[in-house]
């Protein structure tokens, strides 16, 4: 039997933080989310990373299936992208002139993304859903965009919900929210709203929190797309989750349509700091009328990190290679569930897999599964999706599926 | 006379940008934007940088006052924050849990920012300004927020104006516009709006583009402070520009008032990407109660980059040191312009000046001087205020005021 983490480093730390910063950690990487539960089983800072892993301040080794919640795809400190942004570094990152290294990394994403005729870069995912609901604005001159219920687009107030603090009626006033996978109810949204649809926004698949995840249904894109072409209406991907670990071309090209705007950040540059908008060359003047930029958006080190990673995952084939680990690991832990009485879920694609315990309707049992787990350092979480990196090993896999079998049977006649 | 610079590679890979980049360059560092102006007389592309200096792709070196628009205040590559940042990254930088260098960072910030009870952290000065007007939406229950003409605080949409693409009225629709340093307007527009008011946002002196820069009038700050206290409306200043070049514990006490949330980016880390929220403790659960984080604002590189520039900051006692080399510049400046019959006027603070060339009611023959500045390797813009950092030596601000004289004979009689 293993022996089970313990935290008491992180616990005096979280003290100290609550102090000085509000709620101590803030986001889905605090203990205030709903993610982390239950609370006690859970790490709240590091102390380092490297490939698959990550210690905490206690000591503790994590198997890390959330990856900086996405950005770690090719393995925490790669030695390749390091080496290009530690040589970047050498030369410079936030000058007044831009780096040429901005025109070879919007190159290299114009000849890797399918819909890409153009890329533009800044800091978060949310500055660039945030824009690409500007630039539909700008080229449509309509108001109205469509939202999947379950999604996430990051944090502006546009994309809230009404009922969040500090949101007023005139942020979401313009939203229209329907339902994943249901083409009817979108087609009668477009007649009740003749003319007025700016744009639909929507993940490449609904892998939203505190639920199944759900692949699109047979037809469901190639319908959605169809119809906002006959409505002149832009049709945005966000790629920020999902991109690159469904296919490097974007994940409009793994479901077989082409979105007008696509989203990235998170794997973009193996944590670096840059997002990118990509999108169709009509859409490309309208980019040019906004007036958006940030401090930081032309620093140069992301960019040289960005390419590095690009070229690597492009010669690796990475997509497969993540979704292979997925599945590898997705049977294995159904076996140890099966083996245990537990009806266990696994949805979403392979390299994204979402968790879900079925065997009762509480979320009690799910969560103390997880936290059996994350005890024995393997660091899932009880209501988001997961992430697949390149340097997850099959030995990681091995043991991870031995503390999965370990934590069913700590659960077992709880 | 010193010969003039070409830019001939700078404007073939523009051409190669404009290609995949919408604009080819965006922002204030892209030609379009109206502060490069006369165009031809600036370097698009940068190869690297190094103390006050950059080198452009033609290999033309500039000494330096945009300072990247603010972000490099020690000198570009300084070696005590890239070496703090060095060690950071080879223990990870953006992790499932964070680092407890955030809270290092949150803890420095607290003892050195006057009116910081709390920091949040984030990547962009947008980010910041933006949650600020949330946090106060969600203490005051009120939606309006007052602005001052000629501000800029980022490029979300609510703080954009109606009539440029992609923002709808509803974005604004909540936003009242009055006049720097007019308090009895800001007093009636008080009156007319009386318990609606959720805030007002400001820079702690005016120093927007295409005007000359204007500090607060006497008893302007204490007078607004009283406003906004007597009104529960909550006071922002947006220190994302002018920060740690006043005032290292905040702009908002080198002008002898407290804020009650102030904004930081750009200088925060000498470069490195990160911005910060810091407020008074009566706003701090509002704070929490907020939807508000970002893939990367976890990233540990920066924290680490943070604290090396504020340590560093305070042991020199920068903000003297910075106003006095602008200090000095200014006078030589001056004394160029009138040698030369030109009425120079350098408006805003020293380490932050603002120029302009009175002597015609167009802006031509300013621009033209900047243009002839440029083109001899003194990086000025037309119409943006400028940026003094510590690697500035007396030997740059000589051979700048050289160069300055040199480009006022140019233009004489032109």
């Amino acid at each position: 039997m293993r022996k089970l983490n313990e935290y008491n480093k992180s616990r005096e730390l979280f003290a100290r933080a609550s102090k000085v910063i509000p709620s101590g950690i803030y986001g889905h990487q605090g203990p205030a989310e709903g993610c982390y539960v239950p609370v006690e089983a859970f790490p709240l800072f590091s102390e380092r990373a490297e490939g698959s892993y990550f210690w905490d301040v206690d000591g503790n080794r994590f198997i890390d299936y959330m990856c900086a919640y996405g950005p770690n795809i090719l393995g925490y400190n790669d030695p390749d992208v390091d080496r290009a942004a530690a040589e970047q570094r050498k030369k410079g990152d936030c000058i007044t002139s831009p780096s040429y290294k901005m025109i070879e990394f919007a190159e290299l994403l114009v000849d890797t993304v399918a819909t890409a005729d153009w890329a533009f870069f800044a800091k978060n995912g949310n500055d660039v859903t945030t824009m690409a609901v500007m630039v539909s604005r700008a080229y449509t001159h309509r108001k109205k965009v469509v939202f999947f219920k379950g999604y996430y687009h990051g944090i502006s107030p546009w994309t809230q919900k009404i009922d969040y603090a500090g949101v007023i009626e005139e942020d979401v006033c313009n939203n229209i929210y329907t339902e994943w996978n249901d083409f009817e109810k979108l087609e009668q949204i477009f007649a009740d709203n003749k003319g007025q649809i700016a744009a639909v926004i929507a993940q490449p698949y609904m892998h939203g929190n505190f639920k199944d995840n759900e692949l699109p249904a047979k037809d469901f894109w190639a319908k959605v797309r169809k119809l906002c072409t006959d409505n002149d209406t832009v049709l945005i991907v966000d790629d920020v989750r999902a991109g690159f670990r469904l296919d490097l071309k974007g994940s409009d090209h793994y479901f077989g349509f082409e979105a007008d705007l696509i989203c990235f950040c998170k794997a973009l540059a193996n944590g670096y700091n840059v997002s990118a908008l990509c999108g169709k060359q009509f859409l490309k003047n309208s980019v040019s009328d906004l007036s958006y930029t940030g401090s930081y958006w032309l620093s140069a080190v992301p960019f040289a990190a960005g390419i590095a990673c690009i070229t690597k995952m492009r010669e690796l084939d990475l997509p497969k290679i993540l979704n292979e680990k997925g599945e590898k690991l997705k049977n294995g832990l159904l076996d140890a569930a099966k083996k245990n009485g537990f009806d266990l879920r696994i949805t979403g694609a392979p390299s994204l897999f979402y968790l879900r315990l079925a065997d009762d309707n509480s979320l009690i049992t799910h969560q103390r599964w997880i936290a059996e787990c994350v005890k024995r350092g393997v660091f899932f979480t009880s209501h988001h999706n997961h992430f697949i990196n390149y340097a997850l090993s099959d030995g990681d896999i091995a043991e991870t599926v031995a503390v999965a079998d370990e934590a069913f049977k700590a659960i077992k006649g709880l």
